[in-house]
């Protein structure tokens, strides 16, 4: 389907954000930073004062809590309370002043924002790309509200299909074991590459990349759509060695997604453009 | 169903293993020690020069891994592999020159011996009172043949039965929020009350207990039966600060029970007594 285009929304993020321009902007370039910053800025519109806000993790993500510290700082947010996904997002909501509580304090958070890595039609994504997925699936299971914020280029026709990792959480004990029955448990469901993620230390890099609860990340390479992906989900979750998986099955609420045409939002139930 | 007094059997234990008395030996009460020792030297019956064994961790396997050592010293077993189950076997074994080895050196186990919290008609186990129940899954899972070792008090009409505790591993991170959403999960299966363990440390043991695998441990306590326990593991493992939960459904090949008038062994689909 043609996406309208809205150039006053996009100028608006480029020039004065509050003020319209008053003649339509020259025709410009936009990079994916761009893309992934209109998204975020869009989700924030979601944001209300007193609200409890699971704040998401990644390159998107981090434009979104950006935004919500510029907001507070000029006072047209207030009373507002993050709940970090991650240690990396903690340290950048601190140094904008958000304050912050965890889900022991606040089992029941109003409004997550995050980015991810795919997004299917049927608004099931992947993520854990950047490592924090178990603390992100936890966070962002407990809202009323999950808007998800991707550029256009994390569509996917089924979960997998962008050919990049799908990363399971594994405890590190005997990790090669689990990574060699995840492999096995993925043959009834068109077959995968299991790799661990590399990148946690060494010389080279060569250590293994560690997530905030001390574990492992085993990423698949997917060879084909998985079919039913609650039956999978069951799957892997059934290994004792996994901790988690970074599929998030039916968690969304929205799903804003900025393009070269225009910015995208699909509900849960229904979708719309403007 | 009445069970067969074996005298001899039992009299082996407390004198000489290998040379049966001439006279039947006089009556004698035995402890709860003496019947997990039973049940463990009969599980070490099934042991064979050659095999890569699974090392269960508790009161009763510790007996299994004692005997193993003896049978190993005294030249009637050699060229084994153990593989333990938790930081405490793999002392145990080592002190006894027990040769070790891990399950990514050994991905097929051929027998694994341990105990159990819990047994019930089905064979389904309640494991991890000790601890230890995320590598315990790992490996017996990985066995060719499960043996597990209890004495009578262990068995149970249904899972839960005990009413002690059923241990669920979870993250650290926000471990409030997931053991609340633990009683929310088992209020569909008859309830439970979920309680941190303690005794990791603080003077007076007021610390979480920490799992080998540096997890806490939710213990449930459960009000009733809970029905499918399949079902019920789904859900539990569904929940993504559960790590693992101490039921071992359909895993046991043979259990052996040592109760006061002999021992017990009841096998996947039959049982027999001598």
């Amino acid at each position: 389907m043609a996406l309208a285009y809205d150039p006053l929304f996009i100028a608006s993020e480029r020039s004065a954000l509050d003020a319209p321009p008053s003649t339509p902007p020259p025709p410009m370039i936009l990079t994916q930073e761009d893309l992934k910053r209109i998204a975020a800025y869009k989700a924030v519109d979601f944001v209300e004062s007193g609200m409890v806000l699971g704040l998401g993790t990644g390159s998107t993500a981090r434009h979104a809590v950006a935004r919500i510290g510029e907001l507070l700082r000029q006072g047209k947010l207030s009373d507002i309370v993050g709940i970090p996904t991650s240690k990396k997002t903690e340290e950048q909501a601190l140094s904008l002043g958000i304050p912050l509580s965890d889900l022991d304090a606040h089992p029941v958070i109003d409004l997550s924002i995050d980015g991810a890595d795919e997004v299917d039609p049927g608004l099931n994504l992947v993520k854990g790309r950047g490592g924090s997925l178990l603390r992100e699936k936890m966070i962002e299971g407990a809202s009323k509200k999950f808007v998800v914020i991707v550029d256009e280029s994390k569509m996917v026709k089924h979960i997998g299909g962008s050919r990049l990792a799908l990363p399971v959480e594994v405890v590190p004990f005997c990790w090669r074991f689990t990574a060699e029955k995840l492999r096995e448990v993925m043959e009834g469901y068109g077959g995968c590459e299991a790799r661990l993620r590399l990148g946690g230390g060494g010389e080279r890099g060569e250590e293994a990349f560690v997530t905030d609860n001390g574990n492992y990340i085993v990423d698949m390479y997917l060879e084909k759509d998985m079919g039913d992906l609650n039956e999978v989900s069951d799957a892997i979750l059934r290994l004792p060695g996994v901790v988690e998986h970074g599929m998030f099955l039916g968690m969304a609420s929205t799903v804003i997604v900025a393009g070269e045409l225009g910015v995208k939002i699909k509900n849960k139930h229904s979708s719309s453009c403007f």
